[in-house]
């Protein structure tokens, strides 16, 4: 699969900006699947199958599975083999947030895209083009730039002024410009500061961005689709994790995550315009 | 162990500031090793046991063991139980250059510190302090925050000039001056770039510093030693891992890589002065 086509066509189909975060933290998952051999990916297959039609990617942060050691890596592989087998439309963003020097990139690159076979990473931009170059020479994959993160003290660096204009936005510049001769880069832009979001599109074009933020961490909906919405009325891959996966509590937990990505996918419809 | 207690008694042992990084390439690890059930186990093992009274620290990059996936992982965490075992008093890097929202990095630091049970982490600081907390809380545990990557192209965004100063310069003295409360605080500069380097000791007293770069990069040891030793001849952990572990490629591997981290220890030895 071509990641961006992938997206764009499964978006459309599902008439759907929602990514589903799989951050399947094993002191969250429901008590009733805890006694499976293989928890993580039990919980996982079932929130998919719940959801697959209400999507537009899954997103799956490493750090929750690695927290569980190899059995953890070996369920996010199952996650992953499950997705690629069932659901081979449905594109798989893994959100691990790499970055090193080249050569070692190659080691990430093959986990990423090789044995897990995801079609898309979140990258750190702190060590520039050069070092990323083996992700980015992956033409079919996404490369998803971090750019302004979400969380609160995103701005001790990102925000300081170079060029009379905030880092993150030399980011989004660099990236745009210099970065994505395989149209294959895409940038991290928080919910939680629409203005800087609404900055980030003016400089990227149609440039597709992922949008964390709107679930637990408390971000508008309408303020964020007003803000990040491109020229076609998309562009986006809003993600939102905990707030969907965990909805429930009980044996009914896959059809109330359901139920919230529905929610989730519908507000958002409701404020893009084209 | 205090990883900055550790470190500091046994590179006195030792007398040495190297550290060799086991960057276990499977592609590289020599042929009479590759039919061990746990290769890059059995390689490190060897490697190990030649060079563990050469050393002030061992360094284990990740990337190396994801790309073979969950397996990796294992041959990952055998290495850190076999030093932790054999060698309590030599410290151990993750090198993984981690970096998510606080919540997430919860995951990161239960893998690092207790499901592998390294002694320190590298990590990226594009996402600041407040994101990166749940690592600096960790008292006993070594933060090493990336500064000045060894990188040919790490310029791009760290040297952007910042209130008329490189941006890494900036990441040195908010790290020196903000984020190291409970002085488990150290910081990433590549050999390769001595001026930067000299410019991070003169921002940061006499915090250690992780220095890659003079092994395969080719960065000179003279200039390292000079411009980074601190004012107790020391500060430094210089780490090499291809130059060191792949000197031999036959059934003398750890033979040769003994020898290469005896000449490098004594090399930079040549240069400290107190």
């Amino acid at each position: 699969m071509n990641f961006i086509h992938g997206l764009q066509t499964i978006s459309l189909k599902n008439k759907s900006l929602v990514c589903v975060g799989l951050d399947s933290d094993m002191k969250r998952i429901p008590d009733c699947i805890l006694s499976d051999a293989h928890p993580q990916f039990a919980f996982n297959k079932a929130i998919i199958d719940a959801t697959h039609d209400l999507v537009c990617a899954y997103k799956l942060n490493s750090a929750f599975y690695e927290a569980q050691g190899a059995k953890g890596i070996q369920e996010l592989k199952m996650t992953c083999d499950y997705l690629r087998e069932k659901y081979p439309n449905i594109p798989i963003i893994l959100d691990a947030k790499r970055g090193d020097i080249g050569s070692t990139n190659h080691g990430y690159e093959v986990f990423a895209f090789d044995y897990l076979g995801v079609d898309a990473i979140t990258l750190h931009p702190y060590l520039g083009r050069e070092a990323l170059q083996p992700f980015l020479d992956r033409k079919d994959k996404g490369c998803i730039i971090l750019c302004k993160t979400s969380n609160s003290g995103s701005g001790e660096f990102q925000d300081l002024t170079v060029d009379d204009k905030p880092m993150y936005q030399i980011v989004a510049e660099r990236v745009f410009k210099d970065w994505n001769t395989n149209a294959n880069c895409m940038l991290v832009v928080g919910a939680t500061y629409p203005e800087e979001l609404m900055a980030v599109r003016q400089i990227v074009g149609d440039m597709t961005l992922l949008i964390p933020g709107v679930g637990t961490q408390g971000a508008d909906i309408e303020k964020t689709v007003r803000a990040g919405v491109n020229s076609k009325g998309a562009g986006m891959i809003i993600n939102s994790s905990r707030h969907i996966i965990f909805a429930g509590h009980n044996g009914d937990f896959a059809q109330k995550a359901r139920e919230e990505a529905e929610r989730v996918r519908n507000a958002i419809n409701t404020y893009r315009t084209v």
